[in-house]
């Protein structure tokens, strides 16, 4: 049986290719993932439409859910974003994070305070995502946007998320996240951590150690591309 | 890019745990496979639904879409599989087949014309079944069900397939199929040609087959579980 | 020669399909298994059967001779278990250990105390199990069963151990224990023990380190599956 | 499920340490080997009193049953073979060869006439066994023993049926006979084939062929020390 | 010594970020591969300074010379380039060929007549490299280009020169020509070959063929990427 | 993108046939090597006409230039090596080093005072080398040329390095130091440093160790020839 | 036991450090070489003294032995040579060849007719050479010798026989003969034939041909250095 | 070159058919050994004889040489086996050491005192055997035979000494010696120290050792068999 170990329901946005290859690669034994997407190419719209859609997790037996998709969640705040996860959960009748609760839970995690932002989205969602960061509690040293709209960042290799981490990060920062899960960064996330000798985290790679920790799944590092792509130890929740 | 040589859309049915990992190993270069998934569990519902999710297909730059469920399509009969695979195209707004066209036109390609079917359907799904194969101009020369539901197809390995396509052939037979898209076979159909000495396809094989066709992509065959996997010779289309 | 370090004799009851591959794979390099079989399919008889057989172990000159059957010689008790092996020894005329004795001297020698317990045996067979191991100086924390017969049990493949053992586990155990010679758990071993974070003990596991230890030949770990299967610490006996 | 293509039961003599190390390294992917094994030392008492072990073969669920020792029925003829096969069948109630027979249908598979006959057994087997073949319809060009006892044939590895092979080849044999069960001799027969230029066939190459024949189990060529290890082709029985 | 079998020198234009790691990948065991490289970046300028540096291939004691540019010498028409060759060849002492030879000769080699051609190249160097090629004996049945500089067609991946040369792929077309020294499609010429079902020949792979053969050095096929990359046939010149 | 992480470019005097294949087969994944040469044969003309050589460096986007030549910069003292390398960087436009400051930097790193001295150069060149090498901060303790002209050092195979680095170390010395960059010496430097048991240093693993240095880009150990070659920790900048 | 298949005795001259190694890499599975070494640095003096040498052969149980020195049994012409094997044959007891015998009788096998020959022996021993070749019917086409002494041809890499059998390699020539026991070649003999179109055959080769003829033990074919390295299809003598 | 590390000269018996397959499997890189080999089958003469035969390790340019004889050089006792060795090395001029002088020096290096002794030799060798090695200042705790004479002892594979160096092991003993070198032991001696937890040496590895040690090039452990084969640890001499 698939996902004998684990079974993870994911909820994609409309135009996102690039989870479904990575979860593929990087799955632990015995655990398979399987998508749910919404239609919607509105944000807002998009969130509303995952709701509806949610309850399928539980069909298909999922034992975990995940609201994967940033910007749709962060725009409105961290306040909203707590409501929705919360009512997604519910929704969905199966344990929940998002790819934000996700990347905030991998920060604690790994000890960030002074955080170094870079991200492919248009600039005007640059604030909110940086204040979503901040009412988080940490603080913001550096964000840089690369002004894309979505169906064009799944187009991007992971030689641009190495070239505009190193471009974020800054003296005071203790850590880089990149934010955004059409976005590839894990051939360059064991890289980027040898030559800044900071943390560096993902969107992806703190979905799948958020969706590790929840199966109380752990997993070993993965060769991807001649980088060392693993994960923070990972501790029983 | 991932998908940089097509990207295929496939429709799955609210249960499906089996054709995300079996596309996800089969794959060939540059080739990625993205999922939308209906939320009802009945068949005709399900049907229905999969039109309005459809037009994502074309959002997430889908280059082919494959409707990739069997029983919500042959149920009403070949006629209305005919008008709905017309319906769904139009859509989806890119080229698309269905498990049921793939599987036809595969026997078709492979030569077979009486057929012993086997299917892990309950057995009132047999009746429709065994129509809709005599309609697409077919002999059924045996058939068998197992009488399970969707969710719990999706926990049988491989060796249930194996089983039941030596207990489904005959000797009249020229050909054996194996209808269900959340029914293991990949491990098996190299040794059941090997043994049986007849063609044998089965729902994600010819959904594999018909992918790659409309692609113009070949691929090699893949070593599974000491089982040799290829695919019949595949032509230009 | 085949067994130059060391032959280990097996008796095996009528049924069973699964000892047989799992040595297969595990025997270090120069060690080999032969089997002796029993007919009867009644346990009381098997036993009694077992040692009419026995001395065929001195004839394939095996250097060791392992009873490899739980339920027919835990279902009379602790006592009659000891007197009986101590009768088995006698008519094979090489050292001999049982798949109680091995389990309980490893149960030791993990330094486990409380036990949960999870066998496939019908539920009649969880009470003179639980004396047995109650018997032996454990305290039984949990027990369940799955309620089949032999031969079904030799079909279940490990995922089935692992979500007993999974289910079997209890906050107060500090060790589970998965018993029966024909149901599979080399497989899942090394994944139970990281998820659970205790040790996990089964029946062949315990036959194979009794073995590794009465022939004094260390054996390194396994790669099964994905999963590292490997013995705790053999020291010489 | 192990043995999920399918199960073969084999009956061993007593000293038997050979068969099951060769069986467990060149089973197809899905068959299993579970051994039953008489006690007697006597080779006409041994015959006897599997007869009454038989019937474990059906409990254990075995597809077919294999009577693994040569020596033991061709001692008393062709006729009284034949009759003794049809009783062992009847007793295992699967369909049953012996490794006399199945090695006579290998030779008659690969057209052998006129035999160099080579064994490790005693001298005074060696006119039954010359006198078995005969009646079997075959020529004997030639026939050497080497004059050893069960227990002793088992420590002999695979370069004493080499050079014994070659010695016993004449000009006039148009194929080379290795008997007995315990005697090694896979890791050689490649090499005997490419360098007599004449089929060499041995008692436990004849079983396995018999077997993947019986199962309707093709197996390929397997790579043992150096040398290609293959079955003749098997047809479909 | 590197190069034991045959040193190449190569003159490379001033961006060129291309050739030396391909050319490592492709090379046969024992040659080698040696860079000389201009530093003017006006392509008229660029040529003439080749002269003057040709001198050091010998030196450097390479067996053969090779002119990897192609703008710079089918810009003034293919009389000049003829001429050019022969004045570089005179200065570099040893047997010559450039970018623009090595590919005409390869479309000969393959029997191509009515190409289909793309290139990164700025729209107004289009003619010139169309009246090239037809001058040279061809028909040029499409041309497109992407408008884009030397620099910054370094930066392109190879799923680029896949894209362009299906697009520019016509049905009169019986072969396909991607034309620019930096301009990756080594990874992709195999898939497009497969899909395309005709000729496609590029640059560098040109460059390759005509080192291997005036080095009378025939090298096999390389796995890149999934895709099977070959050369076409090397017959001896 | 060829160096997504980082280019390399490279000034190499004219003959030298060994650093391209050396760092081809080196270089961290994601970094690139390019290649500048100069045309002149006498020492101190190439020198200077690598100033004229070097804006290419910058016109091909390379982050890090390395002036790969010992002797024609060491022969006028270190003062004029000095200056020279300041002038080198200003026409390059990107941060510079040379052969011989890598090589004492990579001395000092690894904290060697009194080295032994060895090259291929002929006599008159080892009084230079010295002196510039005691002007740096060093002791000789023993200096041993080879008295050969640069085409033929490129044809030495790594086994002189071996034999002379072990002939040029004396008791006293605390380090053995391999000098030209057209000598190789990368298959040897693990072996020598087991068996001398102290630091060996060559002219190319020092260019390499500085490159990545530069770059900030750490690199493993690599096998080569069966010897571990290995980079002394490299710090950051 | 090694050379269970066939053991080679090698009689060898005082300076040989090239056939050990050589024989130990490409050695059929169950055959061992082993050596007897002459004392004389003489030539005339070293053919006598292995007179002497030779009964050890038989001592050491070798199935077959090779004189494995070309220059001291060519030296005195091919009548000499005949009745010195025919004297070496007699003390050692065994069947016997010579290195100039194994390549004489390879170049009849290959059909070669006309040859090149290259041989890095002294001027003085070219003609003896011609001669003793022209006197086994064949004629030189062409014949080059390097003018060096036993040990230093030792020393010599493969690239040296490579280069040498290119140059003398001339069109009137219909194969290529590389002659010396101590003079490497297996690297390139596949190169070589590759490039030159023609068989080339090499003492070293010769004698591992012979060997495996003598003792009919064919030997596949082996990868060194990137060369695929084979012999001539052996048929049984 | 081979050997350009250090060449081995070995000088053997006549019937040695163990040394040349291992050390040609474990011989480090760039290490090579040649034989010379002895004729006389008297082991009083062969010693004597070795002596005229020594000069020739000079010649082929070894840069040790082993004197590979046990018997030979401890029957004699210790003064005349250390005036024996002192008159070879003179012969031979180059540094030398016995099989007996290696052996006693690792047992030194491995802190063994009492040692339990096992030889394939006849009775009669036994006690000058314990007398060379009491009088090298151990104690034999146990000394058994084989009883063999040199050719059979060649024919004995691994498991022989394995089964007798358990059998001489004694309480007492904090060591075990396995004496001759053409008795096979090195796939065994890592098994041998893990089962008996206490040193186990061989002539053989006590060779290896030696040779190691003597051209300052240490060896990592090989895999052989199954068998994790190791040098204790190697310090410079």
């Amino acid at each position: 049986m698939y996902g004998w170990r684990g079974r993870i329901g994911m909820m994609l946005p409309y135009d996102n290719a690039v989870i479904e290859p990575e979860f593929a690669r990087t799955l632990p034994p015995g655990v398979s993932a399987h998508v749910v997407r919404t239609t919607k190419t509105d944000r807002i719209e998009l969130a509303e439409e995952s709701l509806l859609l949610a309850p399928t997790m539980k069909h298909l037996r999922a034992n975990i859910a995940l609201y994967a998709c940033n910007a749709s969640s962060f725009l409105q705040g961290r306040a909203w974003h707590d409501a929705f996860l919360e009512r997604f959960q519910a929704a969905a009748g199966v344990p929940t994070e998002s790819a934000n609760s996700a990347m905030i839970k991998l920060l604690i995690h790994r000890n960030v305070k002074r955080i170094a932002v870079v991200s492919p989205y248009p600039k005007w969602l640059l604030e909110p995502l940086a204040k979503f960061i901040t009412d988080s509690g940490f603080e913001v040293a550096n964000i840089i946007g690369l002004g894309l709209e979505p169906p064009d960042i799944n187009a991007l290799g992971p030689e641009h998320s190495y070239r505009y981490a190193k471009e974020a990060d800054v003296a005071g920062a203790d850590g880089v996240l990149i934010v955004a899960t059409n976005f590839r960064t894990l051939e360059v996330l064991g890289f980027l951590e040898q030559e800044l000798r900071k943390p560096v985290v993902s969107s992806n790679q703190a979905l799948m150690w958020m969706a590790h920790r929840m199966l109380s799944v752990p997993q070993g590092p993965i060769e991807w591309g001649g980088n060392q792509f693993a994960w923070p130890m990972v501790e029983r929740s």
